[in-house]
């Protein structure tokens, strides 16, 4: 049986695992030498690997399972498409200046900051267990406004929880009034704010040599599919649902980004678009995930000034109309089950849905998928219901329709009343009138067709035209028949559900849920990946650099490299156990060692990354048990059974 | 045994491989309904198939075999970096303005169509088979110079093929110059151009808020790895050589793209800086392919006006000094290998070195990948040595070191002359100037020390200052000593070779060399792409969509996709022929068939995109041979013996 760890043994500490997310090099401050630029980082090796192992993951949960169709569009975009869109006149963000020094803030993030320390302030005066301060760190930049041990009165305190779970519902003008009201200070020089002003969070830039094409960085993948529309419509020969995907590099020009990983300027998104029937939002496949249970915070909880989540199953959710319709309920449990297959802590994990006055614009619905981490809930995922609002727009600003033509299987029949005019009677009659007359007719709907027809049974009837004039009609000029309709096609515009992932913060909270301390020693730290998103599988580990176990390891690495296994070898000059601690730290979750038993009775250790238990076997067989285990294919528990523990002694002559 | 094909019995149509191209949805320009913006595309399913498949291959060619350090950093970057790097300077082409219209053109290319232009009119009224006519397409955007049937005189042709030959060795004014010299024109409008112009062809954005920080995006990834050396070497325990590889968008504002993928605004890259000791230059792993042999084109052929390659195998390239190192080498050979599997035709591959004036600003040598295809040859990738400069002026601009610090295995043991001060003695004496004097001896060389010490063994020396001034110097105030010196540690700045890749050219290079009609039907164009880059592997075609095929369908599909093998199924409401003519012009390479005969028998059969032969075998064999022919262990005429030839006769009941 596998060892007992304890992973709790030491609190959380973030200074630690940051140390180690730089010491290895797992992402850093881009342009770091020329003085870093807030909101730009840089991945390193096992950074980018776990990335891209986490992508790959990504395209084959979604788009390979439900056979999406991929896309690759551009970054640069020209600006007709954002002014269409909306985003030039709406994706922004409310900021503040501080009046004596011009330091920019974002509005929302100053209230927070503010209220947040004078709550715990008030909470160290009541002398209740307030949450850790933060201390300043001169060596980063000021992030959190001080903390101050003064009591509020009750009133205030509840005021303050009030304002903190509205917030994202606020507009500009209500921060303003906010910041006199409160008295809220830029927490850095304690001098007074300015009015809110937007600021657009896209960067802008000019194609071509003349200045005269103004282009933006897309601050989203989405528009690449919805301009694509059609094409895509054409490839799935004419048929909804389906969905297109994509990833790529997507910018927001942030105000005053400080938080990581967590807001940043350029950032890696995988986007779906599943165009949909807006009559028929249910889904084929929701059976598969009606009993997947969720953490749900809704958008009435939140309107009362409440943060209290309930669980539920999906399929109870969307009965409820908790979650709007089937579709939105299959993918909000598909980000669900994809989270936590790479590694997220369900525990840690809930979907809210925006209030009325925090979504985009575009948006008619949307969950957020939010992961806990050291800074509190976090925006991962999106998924949004952007109704038909991106076809419609686009397709009215370019005349190029952006719609299905279904044909009915069955035809609609059904009976209508319809003017028969006698063309040649109604010039004759009324000359410069006619065509005046005419458009007063084909207005009419079908009651008031009935009603004509009723009047002409009598004889004669009267119609008025645009400009008020009356005139009196015979069944020689006009007549009004009922005729039997038959409507093959129908035409419609999808809806568009969009899961919507942010990479970045998706890897960082990922690695705060995988990070921990050994018990016997604070500093040994270890980041339990599970092996689907480890950036290295399986670590090789030669005694020594001598020559004698060059063949062995080159065997052990291209047999893994067949079993589809990425593994390394590190036979640098440091002892077993201190190349192990840093593979710890790296995430890797295998090693195995070749040492002289190796070479001469082809025997090799295998290790286990969290309870560092070592087992031991004939190399094939120990290669055959981590392909296993890598796979997902076998437990620890199970790999004991199958390997006898090595108790460090090993005959050998 | 495979039938016969041929696959030349109709020439290259660019018309019909773009419609094909278009139709099926590989790209499309960008924007398209907002009427496209030069130089932007956007790729369709099977477009970022193939890309992904390709940037798969590369990953598994280059960055798994040997091992390299992947990276993901930054497009945004900050002026500062690019001043340092030299691309705020010089990363430009020059450009023409027509004098009338004010359009902006190009200079080189400007040269280049009349020239060509003219040279083929000559050929024409020579009576000579001239290279086809391109008429100006009014759908099109006039992109060529309209061809007249005018001699030249013998002198002028040989002019004009020099000019050709030598165009990227020319600077502006000497372009400037060309156009007076032979009356060059704008093309489109007969109207005569200004002076050439530097356009700095990087996209220009601004960072944060304020407006004070100048942003570019990157047009190459380089730069990112070079910011990260020290982190990398730290990674890689202070070892060199070793290689990081990233594979990312880059951006270059041209200025007037009308090629294309061939020259576009926004590309992905992948490239490779290999860090190396500028005083050795092996590779280790050279043998491996010292045999391969290349068609090559030097600098000194081009510089003499001719364009004539040769036939040399690496080995030899680098014995002979036609390539300068083995590093260099090896990397040529690897690209020529990884372009080959991917199934460009080596017959139009080649690798021409750049002529001193053209290379970058930052190259010490340079050798493209060059790939014909209808426009000519184009650099497909380029492998530069770009030798100690990037680290070297970042490293100077930041004060950050950025070199190799190598522990000598045997510290180098040697003597020098060594002033020794009696600093007590030499204030008392000279006062004020002793800090002069001490200044004028340490910048002594070892020779003129040797001299010294011989004055002093006379008695006393005399020694001059920086401004001029005399001593006169004794034994009590200074002596030349002979001391022993061991010296442990050497620094230096590694040389970097740079392979880098432009996807976008490589993919369309691909689709030309991979494009051809059946001989029985020009319109049934086929792309012979191999399997290891054909965005669907196999596809599955039930007789109709009747749900009895269903569960044989699932069967088939997760049987391929747990072999490993991307299968798409068409169960579409067309016939089978035409079912398989879309998958043709697809690039899918195998098809199989499932009727009422699979229902009753379990056969399958199995058709093979290029020859269109079927073959039929129990289900489970032949997913067998189409996975072992999907990975590439066997050849359809190998396969050709394990199954039968189908009839398209079953017995069923």
């Amino acid at each position: 049986m596998a060892s007992a760890i304890n992973k709790t043994a030491h609190a959380f500490d973030k200074t630690r695992l940051e140390a180690l997310l730089n010491r290895r090099f797992f992402y850093a401050p881009a342009f770091e030498i020329y003085g870093g630029v807030a909101g730009l980082y840089d991945y390193g090796p096992p950074g980018s690997s776990l990335q891209a192992n986490i992508i790959s993951e990504w395209r084959k949960h979604f788009i390979i399972e439900e056979n999406m169709l991929e896309l690759d569009t551009t970054i640069m975009t020209p600006s007709s498409v954002f002014e269409t869109s909306g985003h030039v006149a709406r994706f922004a963000d409310w900021m503040v200046k501080d009046t004596k020094t011009g330091d920019v803030l974002r509005a929302d993030h100053l209230v927070k900051n503010v209220l947040e320390a004078r709550l715990a302030g008030d909470k160290e005066a009541r002398g209740l267990a307030a949450a850790p301060v933060v201390e300043d760190d001169k060596k980063k930049k000021k992030k959190a406004a001080k903390t101050h041990a003064v009591q509020l009165p009750d009133e205030v305190v509840a005021e303050y929880d009030t304002i903190l779970a509205q917030l994202d519902n606020y507009s500009g003008a209500d921060i303003g009034e906010l910041c006199r009201k409160h008295n809220l200070k830029n927490p850095d020089t304690d001098n007074e704010v300015g009015e809110p002003q937007l600021f657009n969070l896209m960067f802008a830039s000019s194609i071509g040599p003349t200045g005269q094409h103004p282009g933006f960085l897309r601050p989203e993948t989405a528009q690449g599919h919805f301009l694509n529309f059609s094409r895509l419509l054409e490839f799935n020969n004419g048929r909804v649902p389906f969905a297109s995907a994509q990833i790529g590099r997507s910018f927001r020009n942030e105000i005053s980004p400080r938080a990581g990983l967590l807001r940043v300027r350029e950032f890696t998104m995988a986007e779906i678009e599943h165009f949909v029937d807006p009559d028929d939002k249910k889904h084929e496949r929701f059976d598969e995930v009606r009993d997947v249970k969720l953490t749900l915070l809704d958008r009435h909880i939140q309107e009362s000034g409440k943060s209290v989540t309930v669980e539920m199953t999906v399929g109870d959710a969307v009965a409820k109309g908790v979650i709007a319709n089937e579709t939105l309920g299959y993918f909000v449990a598909r980000i669900y089950l994809f989270l936590i297959k790479i590694g997220i802590n369900p525990q840690r994990l809930r979907f809210r849905q925006h209030m009325k006055n925090e979504m985009a614009h575009y948006a008619a619905d949307c969950w957020d998928a939010e992961i806990q981490n050291s800074t509190g809930w976090t925006e991962c995922v999106g998924c949004a219901d952007r109704a038909a609002y991106d076809l419609s727009v686009h397709s009215t600003k370019t005349g190029h329709p952006l719609i299905v033509r279904q044909a009915l299987k069955e035809p609609i029949v059904y009976e209508r009343e319809v003017p028969e005019w006698n063309k040649k009677a109604l010039g004759k009659t009324f000359k410069q009138d006619a065509a005046a007359i005419q458009k007063a007719v084909e207005s009419l709907d079908q009651e008031q067709l009935t009603t004509l027809k009723g009047q002409f049974a009598q004889g004669k009837a009267t119609i008025k035209t645009a400009d008020g004039k009356e005139f009196e009609l015979t069944p020689e000029v006009l007549t009004i028949e009922r005729k039997t309709i038959k409507q093959s096609v129908r035409e419609f515009t999808p809806n568009v559900i969009e899961p919507s992932f942010g990479m970045g913060r998706i890897l960082y909270t990922l690695l705060e849920h995988s990070f921990w301390s050994r018990e016997q020693d604070v500093e040994r730290g270890v980041l339990s990946l599970p092996p689907v998103v480890a950036p290295t599988k399986v670590l090789i580990v030669p005694l020594s650099a001598r020559e004698e176990f060059d063949p062995l390891v080159k065997e052990v690495y291209g047999k893994l490299r067949k079993a589809g296994i990425f593994s390394r070898v590190d036979d640098s000059n440091t002892s077993i156990g201190k190349r192990y601690a840093r593979n710890d730290e790296l995430g890797t979750p295998f090693g195995v060692t070749l040492d002289f038993a190796s070479v001469q009775n082809r025997t090799m250790t295998l290790r286990e990354r969290d309870t560092t238990d070592q087992r031991i076997g004939p190399i094939d067989e120990v290669i055959a048990v981590v392909t296993e285990l890598v796979n997902g294919n076998l437990t620890w528990d199970e790999a004991c059974h199958r390997l006898p523990a090595y108790d460090g002694v090993q005959a050998i002559e």
